[in-house]
């Protein structure tokens, strides 16, 4: 009955999927236990299919902005502003301002004048995404708590669930990579037309808000409806369980009884800037990097089950009686079988910052989620924040929330209904 | 005679590319003044074409390492590491099992196990990069003038030009972003292909180099042979006149009368990070932006000319007297025509390190240049530092110079002929 001690990778629970017939005699993470009689087969599958530069996505189509659960692009420009404006009209006017900006970016079409026609003139667009296609850009803009401080007499248009995050466990948060006003996630096939966005909507901003934090992301680190699952920089496929149907995006993600300018569309974003201590994960044997995750490496499969989709069997055992999947494994503490039900929406990117202080790689990953209650996120990060093995090689490091309202109609702007 | 004073950026030398021809009543360098009768044309030219990710290229065909006149892909991680090894047998052994790796990435495939089959064992290749295919991957390696102190007694091996660069003209150099006694340069059409290649042979080299500095750059900001011109981020097209073919590569790239081990396909990489403040950049006329390049911004046409690829006529004066092409621009220093014929290829990227301490967007170009002498770059800069007049918006920041061996042989390694 026992199996043979080899082929960790792929030796999994007899009998497929979630069975959990335990076999094997082997004890401890650090040997693989499982079989299904599979043969290896650790060679990449083939590589992405190829960019095309020239899609582009109307801002003004749809309830919802663009940019949530749009296909996921391959870069992204996450950025955050303090207001220093003192009126709300001030921010009407930027919001305004943006909205026509962003309508031009998405359809790969520059903001304005790369060289206006007088002397003395400055240009209107910055002029580094000429040519460049639209890239499928998307902009997704978002107002945080400050916005209905008592600074713009905005108070009682605050979204009913927006509040700033409570302090959570484990959370190494520094104030320069945290918080902001407003937030901007330009997303695209090009980080060229990504910049581009983000910078010119910041050049108009002057006078409004000032820029606060940034991250530059790539390699996407969750998929989106229809895509693949992409890879964290630990080297696991991430997102498996992320949310894929319509119907669970109307369950978690749109509200539906908030403020009546965030009805019909608008949602809840949480940004956490994650630090992965990557060179120290890489020492770490891919056993109980296995463990961690709850998955296996290569192809994504829960170690329950034999293929990425499979449902993790949270309860199966092995022979000795020890569950399979440990239960203060990433994947446990974040199962919404484990959470009331509660699923967030994830759309994260990989990102670098090069070298950090004491000389190892500075990596991690950048966590946006979107959801009908921040209340979700808090209590899914109480949880792992408290045990999450993983805790050990990574620390959230930036974080902010935001209301998203829903896109504007042509001829509206983002957030009209607020003023 | 004269031309109405409209259509700035269109206006153009009568008669065509350098007919020097002088019309046109406005003065001062805000006016346009060259007209050629055309038509306005802001709008973006559609885009690149779809970017193909499975393509790959052989690390062992060829005389020269790819990466220098391989067509320019869209990413780059550029990293130098310090030697910490005290032998030359570990630097040999360091660049053997560098050799066989870069192969592997290239070819799109892991540099080892990414899930090894024993109980505690750590993972060979750290995984992020499967399923990407190799995304037309290149990864090329200098070796820096302390490769040839005392440490490893390799002195009498060094190459005939190799050597720190002077202080130069404007230099604002950061230690902790300069030199280094390795360099790897990883591009690919993939960034998340291209960090994996950098951090796993990073990881091969523990105990033997200590990364240094690293830049990430992006949406390439040069063109190689056969290549559109990409735009840096002060907006022009940058490299319009940039080495494009083979013969001038043999005349200026190649070395030809060096030692043995870099005869045969060899060249000098000189690496700077070039900090441009962009945004007092973008507070900038573009009358005075087109000055400082000598260029029209939208179309990348010399001032004297009407399409990009004329040649500049540095003789050209306006009806005033005065040159059309300001002596002090950008383009009047660089030019081979003022510098003794001397041209260097150069292979750079745009970077963004997102807001720096006073707030603002930190980004600027990684300029990579190629040259079988680095006095030509030496002489070059020390023309520009002096009085270039892009010098009031950039400031170089970081540094190095490297030897860059030829390919190795299938079989062989690089610098295999040092040892």
């Amino acid at each position: 009955m026992a199996a043979p001690d080899s082929g960790l990778s792929r030796r999994r629970l007899l009998g497929g999927a979630g069975a959990g017939v335990a076999v094997g005699a082997a004890a401890g993470f650090g040997v693989g236990r499982w079989t299904d009689g599979g043969t290896a087969s650790a060679a990449p599958t083939g590589g992405l299919d190829a960019v095309d530069l020239n899609s582009s996505t109307d801002f003004y189509t749809g309830a919802h902005q663009s940019g949530i659960d749009t296909p996921q692009q391959r870069y992204c420009v996450f950025m955050t502003f303090d207001l220093t404006a003192s009126t709300a009209q001030e921010l009407q006017v930027l919001l305004a301002r943006w909205s026509a900006a962003i309508a031009q970016c998405m359809a790969g079409e520059p903001v304005g004048s790369v060289a206006p026609d007088r002397a003395g003139a400055v240009a209107v667009d910055t002029g580094e995404a000429l040519d460049l296609g639209p890239a499928s850009l998307t902009v997704t803009v978002g107002l945080g708590p400050g916005v209905f401080d008592e600074r713009l007499g905005l108070a009682s248009r605050k979204p009913k669930l927006l509040a700033d995050l409570p302090a959570l466990p484990s959370d190494q948060l520094r104030p320069e990579l945290s918080g902001g006003d407003l937030s901007v996630q330009a997303c695209a096939d090009d980080p060229q037309v990504a910049y581009h966005a983000v910078r010119d909507l910041a050049r108009m901003g002057r006078g409004v808000v000032n820029t606060r934090w940034v991250v530059l992301g790539f390699g996407r680190a969750s998929a989106g409806p229809g895509q693949s699952t992409p890879r964290n920089l630990m080297g696991f496929k991430d997102g498996t369980r992320n949310i894929k149907e319509s119907a669970d995006l109307d369950e978690f993600v749109w509200v539906e009884d908030d403020v009546d300018w965030m009805n019909g569309g608008g949602t809840y974003q949480v940004a956490r800037k994650i630090r992965m201590d990557i060179e120290i994960w890489d020492a770490d044997d891919v056993a109980d990097q296995q463990r961690i995750f709850a998955r296996f490496k290569e192809d994504g499969a829960p170690l329950t089950g034999n293929h990425e989709f499979d449902t993790p069997d949270f309860s199966a055992t092995d022979d000795t009686g020890q569950p399979v999947i440990d239960p203060t494994s990433h994947d446990a503490h974040a199962a919404h079988e484990h959470n009331n039900g509660i699923r967030i929406f994830r759309r994260g990117y990989n990102f670098t910052d090069g070298i950090n202080e004491v000389g190892q790689l500075d990596a991690g990953l950048m966590f946006v989620a979107y959801m009908n209650d921040p209340d979700h996120f808090i209590q899914l990060q109480t949880r792992l924040g408290r045990s999450d093995a993983l805790n050990e090689y990574i620390a959230h490091i930036g974080s902010g929330i935001f209301a998203v309202p829903p896109a504007p109609k042509k001829g509206s702007y983002l957030a009209q209904g607020l003023f």
